[in-house]
């Protein structure tokens, strides 16, 4: 179950003064909390693509190199997708005996090529792109809804979206995942459901039930609606028996939008959001459900990442890895079994640049960045009410020949620097850096699939678009360029 | 059990991510978690004398006239203390055949007339002032401790907190509550335990066995101390059979103190901490626990005080409320029983201003201000890495024509100020204002407690200090002076 901008601190078991999310809270106490679990990338479709393939952005392809650190994903215009030469989770799940439906976003390229179906995916329904919109399908189509490989609408169109946030959308994909749990369970197949709904994210929507229920605002609507929903998927599995044998993940692709201010999520006392390299753009609401399996109401202290979903998944399954290509992703079975921790490191990056490291307890920023301040003054604030001298910084800045060192158990807020004169510096830093060495010693970066936009490859006319329905749009002429990516 | 300076961010069950407060979390499973609880005042003394006296400082004289807006409390220079007129919980509790004792910090005055067992307590361990120190005894005393009417020792010199914050104070004081439960209790005596332990204000200190133990640094050693402790506490109740019996209150009595960084606790994602009327300075984690009448795991969302405890133990005790004066405090009996809320104002004083009121889930401020740009500009920093254009002011700012209006729910961080030209503030802005004219209507502003100094009155004798010790000092001749408070 992956959430989208949804942020650490949204949770009532991770702090959220209004406490609103029963199931998930419940969830918590019956399985494991992780407050120590990260993204791989503080954006969504680079935080997508390396929980399905196991690898940082940098290894698969989902980033850019049109400008130094800069965050890309997959708009409408991208020409690039997730490459065939990735191998991702459903692909080996399949070995296995596994079904596998994606039931939402996508995210990992629009073009035919790229869609779920050709990367090991038996079923699909949702979205390849953002719910932007809604637009005019002359300078824009809207985004198209798939059932497997066709599309069965467009968003705002055939699937509404309402300008008062009002969406049947989350009801949808909720009975989507219980169906397909039930038929499959009928089938006696193992499955994998990758739940990837998107009410979190900007335009947010809810359905009429749970607008203006929440104390928290529309973005609270929306958050109800996800928990209810959780609270109705584990349901299912508890009704067919089948709960003592469904690993369940619940987690989000990235920190909470600060910059949506009110229409985005809560980072609690983390720093920044979304975009961002600071605990509060990649840190991750997560819980392990298992009953019978995981021992009820654990906290792991593992540095877990969503790419660990992958290996953990494949482990569980008995299913080889891949030998031939570095996996970043390790598998949490000590975790969620036994409680015990691995120490590994965690690199925060941002497109093409390492920004941080963290290992044990010790963060050091090589780089940072918020924004430039063009952008800021244009009113786009990643960091809204926090600032932090040297640290939140507008341009990006260099520390690689002395790094930003926290101790992100004492001070997760990132905002006391520990002095490069101190024994704990001298101590430490080394020992983070050796990790970086270690890191790029093996990094072979992938041909970079965010760089190049075209408007002619837009959703004009994806597949299916012409049966029964006249959804196909005329298109410009391709006419490929560098895309720009602002952040 | 009332901690000093702890956060409300400072709980496993209020969102702190290195979850270390096992006790805390369980009690708040197993009774009713109040996420919308505050201090009457951000700081130490006017929040324990209100707590005590179910009224606002601004009615028992807890409070300066010597600058406007301006925090005191009681060093150990004041002249002034609780005023006789004033009716303390123990003394209403003493009808109904309740013995009292308080453990730890008492902090409503140290002259002779305003110790403890003057008002109402039966026994007492603890200091009346903060443990600030170590001190030369020739300019300034070390703070006495008390065993009763006598001191028993003094800081530092008998009671010892060693510079690496080791002690065994909580350890002392933890024995002492528990001893004193089970003489009540093998008396037959219904009894009130006030258990002020002061281990997370600054010096911090915590005993051996947990020292270096927390992922938090010595704030989170100490937090650790305290939450065992917690356990220890309820623990002696369920083995003498008496937790059926016996409702027990968990709070601080104001927000975490963000000047002392990393020696500070966390308030979450509220803005600022102690001395301020943001909702970091009086939010405070409170937990109520009884077991078999608070049904378990609950929250309430009831907008709480501490002032309220003294209302609600009057109210379970059977004794009659004075009816000659303004009681602040509601009985929380339906929250605790039913769950249920009642609507009631909250108003945030700093001094002898009220600087804001929260009604519901929005809250007005009438005043904003941090500290000086003076003390900000020497290194004292209410709100680090916070800093929010028109709210986190660094002069006293006059609101009152048009006072700041949040969404507290939505807005926790009060980040947002809702625009007067919004419906919500015109509907919203007039019901916060006729509270403030309600309150004011009925307030007879008490004689300020907090204006007068004297090197002279300082702990230089305590009672007692003179048997079998030489620890009484010989102090300046009494020259009292008009105090002066900065903040």
């Amino acid at each position: 179950m992956l959430m989208d901008d949804m942020g650490w601190g949204d949770l009532g078991v991770f702090g959220e003064p209004n406490k609103e999310t029963p199931y998930l809270d419940q969830m918590a106490a019956e399985g494991m909390l992780f407050p120590d679990f990260y993204s791989a990338n503080p954006l969504c479709s680079p935080s997508r693509a390396a929980l399905l393939t196991g690898r940082l952005p940098i290894r698969n392809g989902f980033y850019t190199t049109n400008g130094h650190a800069r965050n890309a994903y997959t708009p409408q215009n991208i020409v690039g997708g997730i490459p065939d030469e990735e191998i991702l989770l459903p692909e080996l799940l399949q070995k296995a005996g596994y079904k596998s439906k994606l039931v939402g976003k996508w995210h990992l390229g629009h073009q035919a090529k790229y869609l779920p179906l050709k990367h090991g995916f038996d079923e699909w329904f949702g979205a390849p792109n953002c719910h932007f919109g809604p637009y005019d399908n002359v300078h824009t189509p809207n985004i198209p809804v798939y059932r497997n490989e066709e599309m069965a609408g467009r968003y705002y169109q055939d699937f509404k979206i309402e300008k008062n946030g009002e969406s049947n959308l989350t009801q949808l994909y909720t009975q989507e995942a219980v169906e397909f749990i039930t038929r499959m369970h009928n089938k006696s197949k193992p499955f994998f459901l990758y739940w990837a709904v998107d009410a979190t994210h900007e335009p947010l929507y809810a359905s009429k039930p749970f607008l203006g229920t929440s104390n928290r605002g529309l973005y609270g609507d929306v958050v109800r609606e996800l928990d209810s929903a959780v609270g109705k998927i584990l349901a299912s599995l508890r009704s067919l028996k089948i709960d003592n044998n469904t690993l369940v993940f619940f987690s989000s692709d990235n920190g909470g939008a600060t910059y949506a201010k009110q229409h985005g999520g809560s980072n609690g006392p983390f720093l920044c959001g979304k975009e961002t390299t600071f605990e509060g753009g990649m840190r991750e609401p997560t819980i392990a459900w298992w009953p019978g399996h995981i021992k009820k109401g654990q906290v792991s202290h593992q540095v877990g990442s969503l790419m660990d979903l992958y290996t953990t998944f494949v482990d569980f399954a008995e299913v080889a890895m891949p030998t031939d290509r570095v996996i970043d992703g390790i598998s949490l079975r000590a975790s969620l079994l036994n409680n015990t921790n691995v120490q590994r490191p965690l690199f925060y990056y941002r497109g093409n640049q390492i920004m941080a490291v963290r290992k044990g307890s010790y963060k050091a920023h090589l780089w940072t960045w918020t924004n430039s301040i063009e952008e800021f003054k244009k009113g786009t604030n990643f960091c809204p009410g926090q600032d932090i001298a040297g640290v939140t910084t507008h341009n990006q800045t260099d520390h690689t020949s002395k790094p930003l060192l926290f101790h992100i158990g004492r001070d997760p807020g990132e905002k006391y620097p520990i002095s490069p004169n101190t024994p704990e510096y001298k101590k430490e830093m080394p020992l983070l850096m050796k990790e970086i060495q270690n890191h790029m010693v093996l990094l072979v970066p992938a041909t970079p699939q965010l760089n190049m936009c075209d408007e002619g490859v837009m959703n004009w006319a994806p597949a299916g678009c012409n049966k029964g329905q006249n959804k196909c749009y005329k298109g410009p002429p391709s006419k490929p360029y560098n895309c720009t990516w602002p952040h």
